[in-house]
């Protein structure tokens, strides 16, 4: 059954569409933060974050059903759905991110996030991390550094490395030097582009760092990157596609952990919890500035069935208490964790923050060399013991797990026994 | 009412985001081609493509409820229901048109078409028409002539001037001689760019000119374009975003009606019935080439909630018989307007196919001066009788009539009395 359905696939979507594991997964059912596959086995979801308060929760289907069955039509007529949920995801921001178009995907968001900024700067010129991803279109794949593409790095693009505190390199060292020589290379990025006929027109940075694995950042550095991209002239970009939306915990937007005040904020996965909805969140000068120069339209985005996605998934957050659980179950893990990945020679501390953590895998008892390798290995000896998650960062060295929001209590010992039982079969 | 939702339009989404008409419309139902404003006012829709089966469809609301209570979740774990569209979609191709990367938006398709040949061709240059729109990614903004933005048109972008047999100048012309002139301006447009650094990657074309106001083209003309790129080693991308999905009546695409063999072929608006959801056809060796070059993935795209809802989109299309009712009254529409048109000293003939077709509006009686104010108010006019439609064209001289393929018998006279009664106001 799944070798036919496999050969199907291969036959309409082509052989290098993406799958995970050795043996993929056939699932036919989600509920909450569990999925189940055609055989009927049960898998706790440790991975998805585009699910955000769980998997076919009946109150945003219902929300889908009945905006459906009433209107969907695009915004050049008015309607109250796009506007109501505009003025509830703007309520999350800081006064002076009051405006916001809505796109399709996380692609969209960043590709016109750039149009804003190269516009408003009239530069070019663009800084990333240098194991980043920003989304597909042919801009953001000539700036991507984290995963393979043909287009080569734009000529108007200088990425730099982000610090990690917890790297090998780095155990030994004060956090101030590691940040000063971090903030040097930004300098060397910074200044190499606004010296270039490209300028510096913006940053665009994800500011939990997935792609990177989760490093652990010096205090200051975030907003160190921000004022030297303010000084050349750039808008600060903040990427919330993976860290936003309540995941990080304690803080709705990953970029508030950094005290950042970026000009453009970029929206995506998590926003319609599988519905296709993303967005652009920018100050009003600057939508003015842009929309004044040009014709934009999107023919999907803010049409009042992805709104009222929007709108029941911001509410069911708060009503849920899906941030403080968000919290809580991140600190009870990492309590758990922590204590025995100290005790164990080849993994290295806890990365990450609320729901979105991890750890790295060493060859040896030193913990000096990443071993991505042996991470795969991890991640398929706790998918066959019934969790799903996968690995992150330059070599896939980092464990990434990042379940639903809507993870609970009684789901925190299912996914740190399979750990236990991964680690140990690691061992073994 | 309407004015203070207005204000808080502006305040969440800006002063720009467009609205149409003078009074713009607030919509809060639809019902298969007719919608109703907030007072309770009914409106025949004969504008809209993305509801292509109608509003509010009880099958494709249930599809999109029923798929999204079992399972939304991306490609990276085998699901049926998106290789159950793939195989579907692909049915309605000719073969070696088989393989389909799924997108979100027809921005994201034609963006990731260009990517592939550009990739295929080691080339950037780029042939569209004189007023064409694309999407509106950076990369597309750059080819943009039909609408404003605030990009230059790029370097390797060239355009040429789509041939209309019923513009004034070509009237009295042999039809020979128009595609003649009309080809040669092509050889010119793609002498230069592969004389260029750029060398030519595709033309990016939409085979019934929507944007540039339905001409009648020349027999001969898209062909003679098709081979002249392909000569020079570039690729032909059909855009399908407006003229696909069986819009055009007897041919289920837009291109088919030219003898067209396309390399790529992108699908949007009417593909999820308002659903985001969108795509990119083309060949396993194109697609393998890419695939191989690229860890391409797209979150969103193809989960079985929009393949679902796709897939009900076809079934819907068939059992309704909607293309046979395309033709059946498209040409009922042609025989009660051509006459009427023929009457009137300031309209032009019919143009367009399906049910996409318009008129252009003139100055005067002698029909050489478009005339685009008069062609507003005649929308306005036809707004007020209760029929919602628009206007195209690089003047906005031409009327743009575009309703649901779920357009009846009955709706008819309301479309075509409401037309006769704003062109009576226009004379008076």
């Amino acid at each position: 059954m799944t070798v036919s359905l496999l050969d199907r696939r291969h036959a309409t979507l082509g052989r290098h569409s993406p799958l995970f594991y050795d043996e993929p997964v056939h699932l036919v059912a989600g509920e909450g933060v569990w999925l189940t596959d055609v055989s009927g086995r049960r898998y706790l979801d440790a991975y998805n974050n585009v699910p955000h308060v769980g998997h076919a929760h009946p109150r945003i289907v219902e929300a889908l059903r009945s905006q459906a069955a009433t209107l969907n039509i695009h915004t050049r007529y008015l309607n109250e759905r796009v506007v109501d949920y505009a003025e509830a995801l703007l309520a999350r921001f800081e006064p002076g991110l009051d405006r916001v178009l809505l796109t399709n995907s996380g692609s969209e968001a960043n590709d016109l996030a750039l149009r804003i900024a190269t516009q408003h700067t009239g530069s070019r010129g663009v800084l990333v991390t240098d194991c980043s991803y920003h989304g597909n279109t042919t801009l953001l794949a000539g700036m991507t550094t984290g995963l393979a593409t043909h287009e080569p790095l734009g000529e108007h693009v200088r990425s730099f490395a982000v610090p990690d505190l917890d790297a090998p390199a780095n155990r030994a060292r004060r956090e101030s030097d590691v940040l000063a020589e971090a903030l040097a290379s930004v300098d060397r990025a910074v200044g190499e582009l606004a010296a270039s006929e490209h300028g510096v027109a913006a940053v665009l940075v994800e500011c939990l760092f997935s792609t990177e694995g989760l490093p652990r950042v010096p205090a200051g550095f975030v907003s160190g990157l921000a004022e030297r991209v303010h000084a050349a002239g750039g808008l600060v970009i903040a990427d919330e596609v993976q860290a936003g939306l309540g995941r990080t915990g304690a803080r709705f937007w990953g970029y508030q952990r950094h005290g950042l005040a970026p000009d453009v904020v970029t929206l995506g996965k998590p926003l319609g919890n599988g519905h296709p909805l993303a967005g652009v969140v920018t100050t009003p000068e600057l939508l003015e500035e842009f929309g004044s120069r040009n014709e934009y339209f999107n023919t999907f985005a803010g049409n009042p069935v992805s709104a009222a996605v929007g709108h029941e998934v911001l509410r069911v957050i708060d009503e849920e208490d899906l941030v403080a659980n968000t919290v809580a179950l991140g600190l009870r893990i990492r309590d758990e964790l922590a204590p025995a990945l100290a005790a164990h020679p080849r993994l290295g501390p806890l990365r990450g923050e609320g729901l979105f953590f991890g750890f790295e895998v060493f060859t040896d008892g030193s913990r000096e060399q990443p071993d991505g390798p042996a991470t795969k290995r991890l991640v398929e000896a706790v998918k066959a013991r019934g969790v799903l998650l996968s690995r992150i960062g330059p070599t896939g060295s980092v464990l990434k797990i990042r379940p639903p929001l809507a993870l609970r209590e009684d789901d925190v010992p299912v996914l740190l026994e399979a750990l236990a039982g991964a680690v140990d079969e690691l061992d073994g």
